[in-house]
């Protein structure tokens, strides 16, 4: 078979979710909340930054938080498949006329060299690299468990599990079919505007997952917002476990526990207590092997089933709740 | 970056798995285990046929069972990503001088042609298509959310999640190495023998799961039996529910549950009442989105915590448990 | 020790929740509701009244499901601590020249005589009774553990765990007082109306259960409404499985999944298709062993923490949401 | 009804399981374990003593962790239902001739004055107050509900759940009736030897709990040891977490996670890697409110059901696994 292989070249494919960095105006409050309760390892520290990972994740970090004045998001990073694919979208992008950066290594710790550029329309901070360090944890936390980086510790975070971002209603359509044109994102589930062409929110994927990137239009037409990280835990039952314990430490709650319509996982939705970036708190949800999956589309009349099967409800009378987002970062980001 | 895909041919890769085809003695008795007891929907029913399917899949079903005298496999089939991957995979058993047979469209009720071979070593009869219906479930048990074709019933099983074969010491290095070379596996964990050549278990994917299939050395020589199926299920706790309405019913229990660190999913072993296969109720697990995954190699004095992370030990006194297999049918099959 | 007991007498206290009697205008849709979904074992049914029990529960019945045109409550019924305290009871309500009607035995099925009243203030219809019978489930559902009387079915029912009833704001505090003084229930946890004196809401149980009876000011100053039954599961995910399959029933969602402060279990409320009757469907909650126990008293401004510790909040905008209720039978019930 | 009451006197009865006092001679791991990993509060710690409580618990400890020598027990101490109680049982055990002691207040930290004694037969030493401080956790640590004393952390143990003793075949039925005479410990479930005489294991509660002591004959004729203390978890699905996280700390697991048919609670045991005493993780389980509940008696040839419902086996080859136990200290004891 190996001989068909030779010419092959699918453009620069992402394979997974890498990180998110963002601005915390209170990176000690942060690290508590991330590290001490849900549970995600300190695997570095250099100067106000933080690099944390969940103790399902091999690799170096899937969180940066660094402190900083604004609660922004620094970058979207994912992972391509291959190393030469950040060199080839690199070029992809210069034949596009899509201004680009070449992010050195080692800007973030443990990471290769990364191409930074905004998606054309909504203007968010996306790197793509492929090289990372997989260090072994201190002896003190290390899991026996090889697939495990860690033991499992506070509320249980396995892993970063998705991005949902906004951007307004006028470039979303732009830039959702620029990923899924560029950057292998296929559309798992996704909902319409009244006018049935403009994307109210659609959820895509480069794996099995219902979605690794979801996009939604903003209600103030605000280019490169963040609703929401999410983060996975096990099973359901640990959505409920961290719910109980967030609540008696304080911590916001903006919706939730509850079951997704779309994508069938449980979400709890909290903000960060030192940056006030929503946090989705996540388990469960079903997986696409179906080589020709059609994309659901939900109708207007079922969104609220789509938003929330079950648990405190996003619609009310109406209106989408949970509007409050964190903006991003633009294209040069001194670091 | 259309233009890069032109002349791309990855070989006949396979997307999922699709079904797994057994004979059972007892027909109805097999058809409450996996009907009213897991809670599979039975899709239809063609002379002593019957095809099922979880509540999660929209495709038309991933177990068959036919009334016969013998409690035999019959095929484990895949579908491939892409229509033309069966005819593909076809030429190149040819070119292979491996004997294949085509199963015409309806052999197995809903699905197009597929090619039957022997996999080279092991003797298990694959079927790989690509064409299948989509029927919706009868109104009556029809879910409200697209994504499920039916409601949850019963033991709540989701999908189909993987095989677990078994061939002999001699060949299962060659049976291993094809489904790697050929049909798109990738080694995710592993076990060698003592000489640290011989593959003693190889957990295998084409998806992030850990294994879609699982190739384990037979311990008595034979070269093609069913060690189990194994269907998923939401959450971890829903394998206790299992395990307590199936020792209720008198399900003959094999192991479990107990959670494998191998992969790092829930499991209980039990045996259809109908036809005798071990069925493996399975949730949770780790998914594997790394593009540079390094296959986890278990060694020896390891092995037990890869088995049985906690719960009923596989290993007992230094013998493996659950030895009992099933046996599979040939290349030539008159249905 | 024994001499110590000769001239015991605490008069008729109440040992448990036996069963509630309602009536529906559909009893086939509620049959299906409390059989079928929730998994209760349909007893018996003579004409159009229908008894029922959850899977633990080895008495004759927990629900009576009465064919009526209107959806009131009949009775809540309540087993003594020992047979004579059905008399002693009767005894003790002419003293207090409170009207009582006894009941014969077998009016409900399997149940000895009663002795029904008024509980003063209230005008809830109370029985009380100690009899009755424990039949063994037929064998094809009889569970193969002593301790359950049929094997778990649907989503689960265990068994009967407490009633929430409501009354006027003038009358609560003299009903609250009542059963504690004549039937043994003490005071768990409670909320007061702003005048620090007013029963807003007060749990109370005979059991280690934080409550086997709630009661609750009525918004609409109605003197003998149900604000709901509840049924209790062993986990509290199981509460989340019902909610993914009665929302797939189309069955109304009245509030949750969430958590209560209050009792710390988790609720779900929906409504009983046939009936309209709210039913909790609850897991999980503390136990009270400590012989000095203090009633826990919620002060206003935390009482939202208290009714909803997670999840879909009942107290909307300063509003106490979840206000239906159904009515109850006088005194005199023909039956 | 008050008037009743006047002459009621039932006996000195127990409210329910206090503490247990236990010597380690690694006070330190001891600590780690049930502080660090199962989430106990250390209320005190005085010389070598540490006094801890579940997260569910308002009372000063149910654990006392004693550095000694020995890893014996020093006791199993029981609150009464009256402050009176404990003087009219040093009463009856004059009369009844058993030497007992009186336990200065302030012994065991924040407990009032202790009556000691052995239990007649068995020599387990066993202590009865009533008075108990019921002191408020740090601020840092304290929970919001006012039900519980600090919030859920570790592994989430709520409270103290019940004991598990052991005692010579030959003394065993004088000592079960001892305590079900003079304590009031109700038989909920039980099991005979062959001669259908001799108590094999008795499971008694003073609660509504199955068992609050349960009574279990030594295979090799000891009079007092411990086979277990159980700490109580939230949910099923809370035992399953806790077994991987304590695999992977290495503590050695003794059976389970499993369930147990007689009481069908969730259990695993492991050994506290500082004292060697076993320690059940316990969850789940059913409640009695019947007043007439019939003692369910276990034939020989469904003992393993009722041991193992499911998971690990209590039986392998007809014999009892699980015999290492560790014994009691006498009734004088020097603190």
């Amino acid at each position: 078979m190996a001989r068909l292989l030779d010419n092959y070249d699918p453009g620069p494919q992402v394979a997974q979710c890498g990180a998110i960095n963002v601005g915390t105006r209170d990176l000690e409050k942060s690290l508590h909340f991330f590290g001490d309760l849900l549970g995600m390892e300190i695997v570095a520290r250099e100067g106000g930054t933080a690099y944390l990972r969940g103790f399902m994740e091999l690799t170096h970090h899937s969180l940066v938080l660094t402190q900083q004045e604004e609660n922004v998001v620094n970058s979207y990073s994912f992972r391509t498949r291959r190393a030469e694919d950040v060199e080839i979208l690199y070029n992809e992008l210069q034949r596009q006329e899509i201004e680009a950066v070449e992010v050195p290594a080692g800007t973030e710790l443990g990471r290769g060299t990364a191409v930074r550029f905004l998606v054309p329309g909504s203007e968010h901070p996306f790197e793509l690299y492929y090289d990372i360090e997989k260090p072994l944890a201190p002896e003190e936390i290390r899991s026996k468990l090889p697939s495990n980086s860690s033991r499992r510790r506070g509320l249980g975070v396995r892993r970063v599990d998705h991005f949902n971002v906004q951007t307004s209603r006028e470039t979303i359509n732009q830039a959702e079919q620029w990923v899924r044109d560029n950057l292998g994102f296929n559309r798992r589930e996704y909902q319409l505007h009244r006018d049935d062409e403009t994307v109210l929110a659609s959820w895509m994927s480069v794996t099995p997952q219902v979605h690794d990137l979801a996009m939604v239009a903003n209600a103030e037409g605000k280019k490169a917002q963040l609703h929401h990280m999410a983060f996975n835990l096990e099973n359901m039952s640990d959505v409920l476990t961290a719910a109980d314990v967030l609540a008696d430490h304080e911590v916001h709650f903006d919706l939730g526990p509850g079951k997704h319509g779309i994508g069938q996982a449980m979400y709890l939705y909290v903000m960060d207590p030192g940056s006030g970036h929503r946090v989705e708190i996540y388990a469960g949800g079903y997986l696409i092997f179906d080589p020709d999956w059609v994309p659901i589309k939900w109708e207007r009349e079922k969104f609220t089933d789509g938003l929330t099967w079950y648990g405190d409800p996003f619609v009310v009378e109406g209106a989408m709740r949970s509007l409050a987002t964190t903006p991003s970062a633009g294209l040069d980001l001194a670091r």
